[in-house]
């Protein structure tokens, strides 16, 4: 295997590691397009070059690895590897989420594989045990810690009582939250990867947009607190699942902060750990956990899906073929129901901040001169106003 | 995909519900070979033949499916199907540890696929990930509690605060453990399975005559107390792991109840879950936790094989080939170290019980009128003479 390399970042670099320690695989990497040209590198500098069209002009590349950070060049040089005809590795989740049904016309197009184990999960083999083992299964739902940078905090605020400032400050210092974490701290991390379990569990391309996803970015230790209390843990969890009948049913998708019980098998995933919980009609509960992040466990899953192109394999999407079979055409969210009640707890501090969530009943309510809570069924779409709002100091936990 | 399904016990009905559920795979199954003729069928009996060359003979079969109990009649119609060319798919751990090396030739030699998924780990895809997703990682270690009998057993006796007859009474008349329950309990299933995650972690092909296998059969409610004041749970766990330098290196694999630790992964496997952590260099620690046993679970994992078969799957066996070619001949016990220390907990009543287990050194002891303990370093191998011994009353724990 001749390998393209884009970016050589943490994930990059970790592929690098991994690779030089594999055992049976024989693969190298040719080139390395990078963006800048005077970071010191731990390697040979004549692995790389500044000029795309330098990678993606070898005609004698087997795979081309995209491991970079920002998303719209990501798309360019995947879509145009992949119209030049050349299988494409990638965990940029953000890339893949907002343009996956141009993604999925080109690999059907022309007939080439892209697989990207690395962007959900981490080290977890989830996509392709959704997407191979778990075919025929009638799945009924997924939930995941899917982001490591929330679950690190949300840990380390529950065992060390200290704030979210204090404890985001410390992540970013030692390399668990970027810094600039808006991305994982707001849930736009998980809602990605949950779009991207959504196609593997049920068969259906959601954009980003038609997503409610809320994060963490607002709790405060208060809300630890009231977990703690009653035995319950706080995790940042997507979730999709079937309502209603078979065949007639709609699916629910979300990733929003949740409260736990201690018997959740998501309750002790710890850290900068993922773990995935999938539940079929036969199989039962699945759950799956590894490090979710961090050089090594995501390099050593993208260097699995570059040894499983040795074997030519590519995702069948049989759930989304048979989706679209259905329904005529690519289903991209006409089964998607976000009309539905929730009951969730929201913290905020005047009760102007929360006028645009539409309340149908309160279940609880506490007051302070500090803080203020309820607990409420709302209608879940009315929490759309909250979504991005990088203004709004609300949390809100699902119940 | 037309099978020719053999037994119709558990696993065979719950194949035949999760096939009559599935929404992708177009299979049906054309003769169903059973022993008792007399037995009443939940199906039209039609389907039925008490002769075996009936199926066997049969030309326009995709795969066979082995599901009968009988390890040595199941081992005689799977390499008769093979040799006529015809996949297989089982879910039999004793017939497949009992026979590997000549199962994997019969393989290699007709080129055709024997998978099984539901041998081990019940619903949890195990072997397939290490198969294909760890293919080129260096695996380091499994643990895997793979007996859903024994943790159902071992979860009850501690929860309810029960002796071990009244749970084992108990679990027998509710399906949880078998009328005669030794293989379970003796920590020979355990030991089957764990012989193929072996095959499938580290490329070596071991006999169970060669694995240490202690099983909970002498476990009493005291031993339960002793972990219990510790903060421990006591876990039948199969393990398997590496040491000494690579490509220098030995592996260790065994089978016998353990006590864990509150943090560890498998602690909060409970009832008939089971469990297994695999440990790679770089994908570090990941687990995965599923229904062990029961009739849908395991047909769900049977009926992903069959539904591999529709695109040609079949084990690549990379880390075996590898072994066998370092090694020049299939590698069948050179790396397997048996020679080592072990520190154990071991409960008797009389020490003559504990005569053939040589002691190194001992770091507790404990003696009553009703039980005595110690704590020791013993010799690994000296614990051979417990292995299958129905006489004896000692339970041994490692620590």
């Amino acid at each position: 295997m001749t390998i393209g390399l884009f970016g050589f970042g943490c994930v990059g670099q970790g592929l690098y590691d991994v690779l030089n320690h594999s055992q049976g695989l024989q693969a190298n990497i040719e080139k390395i397009c990078v963006k800048n040209a005077n970071k010191p590198r731990k390697i040979d500098m004549s692995y790389f070059t500044y000029d795309k069209t330098e990678v993606l002009g070898k005609n004698n590349l087997d795979v081309i690895v995209e491991l970079i950070d920002d998303s719209d060049e990501a798309y360019k040089i995947v879509s145009e590897a992949m119209s030049n005809g050349v299988n494409v590795v990638t965990a940029n989740k953000k890339m893949l989420a907002e343009n996956f049904e141009s993604l999925y016309k080109l690999q059907e197009k022309n007939n080439i594989a892209l697989i990207y184990e690395g962007s959900a999960g981490g080290s977890i083999p989830i996509i392709r045990n959704l997407e191979e083992y778990y075919d025929n299964e009638l799945l009924s739902s997924f939930r995941g810690i899917l982001n490591g940078t929330c679950n690190y905090i949300l840990t380390r605020m529950e065992l060390e009582s200290k704030n979210y400032d204090a404890i985001l400050n410390d992540a970013q210092s030692s390399g668990f939250a970027e810094s600039n974490p808006w991305l994982d701290v707001a849930g736009f991390d998980t809602l990605y990867k949950t779009c991207l379990l959504t196609v593997h569990s049920f068969g259906m391309i959601l954009k980003p947009e038609q997503i409610l996803n809320l994060g963490i970015q607002n709790i405060t230790f208060d809300d630890i607190v009231y977990a703690r209390e009653k035995g319950l843990r706080i995790k940042m969890i997507g979730t999709g699942y079937k309502v209603g009948e078979n065949g007639n049913g709609k699916f629910r998708v979300y990733a929003m902060p949740h409260f736990v019980i201690a018997k959740d098998e998501l309750y002790n995933v710890m850290y900068e750990y993922n773990g995935v919980e999938v539940e079929g009609a036969f199989s039962c509960k699945q759950t799956f956990v590894g490090k979710g992040a961090g050089s090594h466990p995501t390099g050593s899953a993208v260097l699995s899906d570059i040894s499983a192109l040795t074997y030519d394999y590519k995702y069948g999407y049989k759930k989304l073929k048979k989706q679209a079979s259905i329904a005529g055409k690519l289903p991209n969210g006409e089964l998607l129901d976000n009309d539905f009640e929730i009951k969730v707890y929201i913290r905020f501090k005047d009760k102007a901040e929360i006028k645009d969530i539409e309340i149908i009943s309160v279940e609880e309510e506490y007051k302070s001169t500090r803080t203020n809570y309820i607990v409420a069924n709302v209608k879940f779409k009315s929490l759309f106003a909250l979504k991005g709002n990088a203004e709004s100091k609300v949390f809100v936990c699902a119940v």
